[in-house]
């Protein structure tokens, strides 16, 4: 018999999630029925998009059920199979979310084929993460030569991929994130100009600092500040791929937007959000370009692991104070 | 020996201009020089995006110089002509602005045929403001078969072209206007559901009121809270063209975005600032594309008229407080 430990969504935070608002239970694991497999997860994920679902909120993603495991990407390892599609020790991607293990349809997983990556980069710069920065700035934010290109939350796992993808094309990058340990990373993957936004009292005038004659492409990850200080520093005909705004995602009230918002008209500014799920058509394309960049070393990532699925709220919350460089994950096993 | 009236920029109003900030003085017309024409103007327009050229702020339009004549469009007759492109009688327009007449090159203001339109149209429908609502709807927006339309403004010279441009190519309008006589007037052009913004205390509900499953397309001349009843009206993939945000413009201080900008990423929304001048390749297909229009009874406007150059500075003011139903001019001769 086996049994797994999981987490469930015990109350809808307000403002900051709490542990509190999560509790663990465990369960036992059933054995795969006709067509069934069971899983054991070795990484998991944890997302910025999750904080919206754990409010009642109708959005893209739905919310989480209260009591019910939160649900999310893994990556796990056959255990047992009554599929014959899967055979045990078969590498599979799913969404059963944080748990270490389950049993489940074999058709509701998909086989992972490494490609020679480490599987738990297919829940970052070869996943969801990746295909984000692709699609928002090559589709949505419509890149274009001679772009100069401000990526926030260019540390993170969707930004340092925005940051590295601007490079291997050629781009200057001016990229901002939350202190010294990031902005070395920043410059690490290349990155012209990294901004310590804590370290700033001016944000506008940093970015400009790296970009004398202002944007053409900014990839959002934040909102907030960075937001005004994108449209501040904005060039005619600007493109604004809105991908996140972390900044606002805990607040308790409705937080004001840009108090510069209207200078989207002078410059023809387009600014445009776009969720990764309407792009997935770009994925074999992504992932081809994505090889290629990685064996020329133009992409390279980081990951923040916390170790075991009791510490998957740490991880989680981790996200809103800055507490990763790169992708977070949790390593089950 | 010909004299005329101007009305010059005597200080940079700080909020809502004054009577004070203007200034009026009569010159004397030089007789034309070879290649000049005098010009006797018939009508001037006044238009809101004149109150961000009183600043002494770089933007898309040059700022005002104190002491000198508020620029800007104006039909007139030419009254002496030293230039053989010139007759005298002919309609002429030209950006020299605030003034009963002037003496300028022949080769500085263009003929107008007028097609049988009244010459003012030139200013308003069949001029600026009706290319910016073609461009803006059908290039900015793309509007596509079936989008539901959300126009603020609606009652103004752009709004009112918005409107009866998307009802000529059979969609679904939702207007807003201050007012129960603007109310009446988009009745009269067609708008399927009218909301007098001033009598309603949800605006999101308004707009829901008359479109159930959310709006497509949001034309904005307002922003403030009318951008943010559009931002939650809006369905998924909504195209937003940004034209105007006259609720701001008289602000002394920078004032804040939309509390629910982040609806933006969920929704998939595109929202785009456009200014006219980037779309002049559009107005002969528009001018052929409204006439029409016109011809076919789909297409009609209505004017605001003050009466004489001491009324500019009125009607201008007027523009802020919602004096004006379609165009606001002011009739010179």
């Amino acid at each position: 018999m086996t049994t797994v430990r999981e987490v469930r969504l015990k109350s809808r935070p307000v403002g900051m999630p709490k542990h509190e608002n999560f509790d663990f239970a465990t369960v036992e694991l059933r054995d795969p029925g006709p067509g069934e497999v069971q899983v054991r997860n070795l990484w998991m994920t944890v997302d910025p998009y999750m904080r919206g679902r754990m409010n009642d909120v109708k959005s893209y993603a739905p919310p989480f059920a209260l009591g019910e495991v939160m649900n999310g990407g893994a990556i796990g390892k056959v255990t047992k199979s009554n599929d014959p599609a899967f055979a045990e020790g078969d590498l599979v991607q799913s969404q059963y979310g944080w748990r270490e293990g389950f049993t489940a349809p074999g058709k509701t997983v998909q086989k992972l084929d490494p490609r020679g990556l480490p599987p738990q980069a297919f829940l970052g710069a070869a996943g969801m993460p990746g295909l984000t920065a692709y699609a928002g700035l090559l589709r949505i934010a419509a890149l274009k030569d001679g772009d100069v290109v401000f990526v926030s939350g260019a540390a993170g796992a969707v930004g340092s991929l925005v940051c590295q993808i601007a490079k291997a094309k050629g781009h200057k990058v001016i990229g901002s994130a939350g202190g010294p340990e990031k902005v070395k990373f920043l410059k690490e993957i290349g990155v012209d100009h990294a901004i310590d936004y804590k370290a700033q009292k001016d944000l506008t005038a940093a970015v400009l600092a790296g970009a004398p004659d202002g944007v053409d492409v900014y990839f959002d990850n934040v909102g907030g500040e960075h937001l005004e200080a994108a449209l501040n520093a904005a060039r005619l005909f600007a493109r604004f791929a809105i991908c996140g705004m972390i900044s606002i995602y805990n607040a308790t009230e409705p937080q004001p937007g840009p108090r510069n918002l209207a200078l989207l008209i002078g410059k023809n500014i387009r600014m445009e959000g776009f969720i990764v799920s309407h792009h997935f058509d770009l994925m074999p394309k992504f992932i081809e370009d994505l090889s290629g960049w990685v064996r020329e070393g133009k992409v390279k990532w980081q990951e923040t692991v916390f170790e075991g699925i009791d510490k998957a709220p740490d991880a989680f919350l981790g996200l809103f104070s800055g507490q990763n460089t790169g992708k977070m994950l949790v390593k089950l096993a």
